[in-house]
């Protein structure tokens, strides 16, 4: 999180305002509130450059939560739905749409080395009539990200995109439903963000919980049941402090300066290995492998001395990752890459 | 929320606990949050006396989301659950449950008056073999409160207790599921807390989201998704705050006190009215109407005048409605008592 941020809501947190009220005590359809959510969803609409034929919902029960929420939306009187599986995320997204229907597997990026690749969209083999195709536009554990978006016609795609979201401008008119959990780059977890064009609100599923359902919620702007109202007010802050860094080109340039020294590192080096095809690699997460895995503990331990936290890479996996979210500044990665380095040098 | 709860929130924000991270920052599996967690696991689970046989989760979606999570976590290969309707949102559960099986409504507090009793256990007409028996054990909008809760044998009782849970000690033996959404009096809203006997795991339906299978949830110690980690932290932090206060019996006294106040001057005057017959009598919302209902803006309007905020009534049944959950102090009850025997001289 931006201290910023967080500053900002230690000092609101006993009087949002001059309201004399916390924002946890507001009741969600007061004035006060109103004009919370009102801001985010304008602030948000501004950065991601959202057109007017979507709207956007806040939601409950993260990106795992939308694995099955998705499904009970957007199926319809169709039984499938198309899946591009490009890591775990997204195979996992795959297994739960299997409660629903019978979705089905148009691409897999997995290879005998793990997922290394976004498959080629030539490659992506559709069913004949799928309700939606869904991708994983980043993939956290195997970091591999989705760069380029198909036209795919009157099929919807369907993005999860909570680990990378406002990373960098994304052209949200290409996409049927975009939605991302917040503990990413939105905010703190607890709040599912859910851009989802109108024309789609009609078809969810007689079982899809009215809590969830999207029609339901956009009808009721986001206050069918009460939302989770301080996480909506968090993600409009962090909302409003990306629009004073200068918007997502800006976030996206810091991003790929900060990925970039990170797999440059890696490249330039044979003792350290990134598995993933360069034009699929994640600017968000960078998983690299030690060439000798007996100095794995000593590689996290020297790192954790230097307050180089969390560097273990995913224990499906194995190796170290890098998360290189939003609010991770230029500096930390500096300090990182000089750690490598010097580890290197130390085990020649 | 308490002002002790809202400071210690507001000092930590940036730095909890020495770790150099705000809770909003902190991996959920993460030692710190770890910690935060299990002690908030036991301190509800001393507060509440919540018995071994029962597990503690915390789910998101709030209270209507559990109107959908309920079935499909306990109708299992029955379709029939029975429903208690006390007021308007047992009466909304009951719709909810539709979705999912044909569920049957044991007993109405309906009358030409509105919602104004619990009926009693020997009118309720149970179904032969129902999944579970559901009530709402306080109705926030029509006032209603249940106290005797009956013993149904094998069939699992559920209550949604999202308006009163902690006001006052529960027998939590005698449910198989208890729950509550946060925004009442556990903390802000974005986290439910679900007490469920363990035996129950097991029922849930092949559609049930794997986010919200009770079971899936359990055996991950509410880690299957990223739960809501601020929104249990806060809770955490009021759980310690009842604790200190002298736990739910001190709450319990407290809110008779309060309650009876209110209740004794609408009673002792025939200018107020409440419908409610004295045993059902809700603690926390007591809705009232004036007798001469012209004067409800001019006693809104003076109401707000003193800082009396939220008084009017619910849409569906008008009048006016004072909410006094655990965090509002006797002394706020006080003046409203003030102003209703002043409000009522200046109308004579």
């Amino acid at each position: 999180m931006p201290e910023e941020v967080l500053r900002q809501a230690a000092d609101e947190m006993l009087d949002w305002n001059g309201s004399g009220m916390s924002v946890m005590e507001m009741s969600h359809r007061g004035a006060e509130f109103m004009s919370i959510h009102e801001a985010a969803l304008t602030d948000l609409r501004d950065l991601l450059k959202v057109p007017a034929s979507h709207r956007i919902l806040f939601l409950q029960g993260g990106g795992i939560g939308e694995n099955a929420i998705v499904p009970l939306n957007l199926l319809g009187s169709r039984k499938t739905a198309d899946f591009v599986v490009t890591g775990s995320w997204s195979q996992k997204s795959f297994k739960e749409a299997q409660k629903y229907g019978t979705p089905h597997i148009a691409a897999n990026g997995k290879t005998d080395q793990g997922f290394t690749h976004v498959p080629k969209i030539a490659e992506w083999h559709l069913s004949d009539d799928p309700a939606y195709v869904h991708l994983c536009t980043n993939e956290t554990i195997d970091g591999v990200e989705t760069f380029e978006i198909p036209d795919l016609g009157s099929v919807p795609l369907v993005a999860d995109a909570s680990s990378h979201i406002l990373s960098r401008p994304m052209d949200i008119a290409k996409y049927g439903v975009l939605f991302g959990g917040a503990q990413k780059n939105i905010g703190m977890a607890g709040v599912t963000v859910v851009i989802v064009r109108e024309d789609l609100l009609d078809r969810a599923l007689a079982i899809c919980p009215s809590a969830f359902e999207w029609k339901t919620i956009a009808e009721n702007n986001s206050m069918y049941n009460t939302p989770p109202t301080y996480a909506i007010y968090i993600a409009g802050l962090v909302f409003k402090w990306l629009k004073k860094q200068g918007g997502l080109q800006v976030m996206e340039a810091r991003s790929i300066e900060k990925s970039s020294l990170l797999y440059d590192t890696i490249d330039s080096s044979s003792f350290y290995l990134n598995k993933v095809e360069r034009q699929s690699r994640s600017r968000m997460n960078v998983p690299f492998f030690l060439a000798d895995e007996t100095r794995n503990e000593a590689f996290l331990a020297g790192a954790k001395a230097r307050g180089l936290l969390q560097l273990k890479g995913h224990k499906s996996v194995g190796g170290m990752r890098a998360s290189i979210y939003n609010a991770v500044p230029l500096e930390a990665v500096k300090t990182l890459v000089e750690y490598m380095k010097e580890f290197e040098q130390a085990s020649a």
